[in-house]
């Protein structure tokens, strides 16, 4: 049921906003009362954080599993993070909506706990990008710090525009930032 | 005081959010009335897309400048364009913020001539890069399409973790980001 009232709320909060929507909203849409509401949570704001911890859970343990797959070297790590981001778009796109434009709502103790993981998640781009550094597989003279954020900034504007059902797929998008990232325009 | 009254409601919108601020709040801000208020924007909604509207005019206009200065080369254009983003965190990072976080509270012939202006913004990268590629100054094979929705993704994302008063200068970033797109990580 936990899972369910976070599914749905999800939905809701996507298509009205997390202002707009109410707790009576929430409940009507999955034919159940405020009692089962407050049994999982104590306010909506628990709520919008659980979602918030869940998904960014979720991608923290894929990016330890790639970390530690010692069948990859650096780069393929690297195409293997960026993938999995692009690939949880058709799935996972309003979760990622949510969490950029509802980050606000967060008190701050919340908040505080959200940017830790989040921190915690670029971190793992950079200290990969430093790996490949230190083991002669990247050349760039650019500091790792500025790389991880430039590389996700990229990769998760990608859920804005990208239409997964369209002509790129997902590998061959994959491809072309990878073949950016690594080579460059010039 | 229409500009007065845009410049208040930003500040306003950036704290409390764009459904939580009346217009009672806005024009309690500046000593004003609600007729006032109504003597230039119908709405709320008509106000928020005239904040909207004004970022991207200045922000397209200044774009138009720099593609016909035809003092500079296609890759000093690219970093003038790069940097006209970065150099305004300081001075417009509440706008920025607000756009992407409000867009949905547009109705939908308003968001429709935003995105067109979006989109144009956009494209003009991807037609400056063209013309690199056309001229020989970029090399790559990826499509430019990809390539501008990459690099604005990477250079707007500075909104949110780049702080213009830190050891970093609004040059050296866009230093950094100039070296990684042109030459990559490899």
């Amino acid at each position: 049921m936990k899972a369910k009232i976070m599914i749905k709320s999800i939905d809701l909060f996507d298509e009205k906003g997390f202002t707009e929507t109410s707790i009576q909203d929430i409940v009507d849409s999955i034919d159940a009362t405020k009692g089962t509401f407050y049994y999982y949570f104590t306010s909506k704001q628990e709520l919008l954080r659980d979602i918030h911890l869940t998904y960014i859970h979720n991608l923290l343990k894929e990016q330890a599993e790639i970390i530690n797959d010692s069948s990859k070297n650096v780069k393929e790590k690297l195409y293997t993070m960026i993938y999995s981001i692009i690939n949880k778009i058709e799935t996972q796109g309003k979760y990622a909506r949510i969490i950029f434009r509802e980050m606000r709502h967060l008190d701050d103790a919340n908040l505080e706990q959200i940017k830790q993981k989040r921190k915690e998640f670029r971190l793992n781009f950079e200290k990969l990008i430093q790996e490949g550094v230190d083991k002669g597989e990247f050349q760039s003279q650019v500091r790792t710090d500025i790389l991880s954020f430039a590389i996700l900034g990229m990769v998760n504007r990608t859920y804005y525009w990208f239409q997964p059902d369209g002509e790129l797929s997902e590998e061959e998008l994959t491809d072309l930032y990878m073949e950016m990232i690594l080579n460059g325009i010039n």
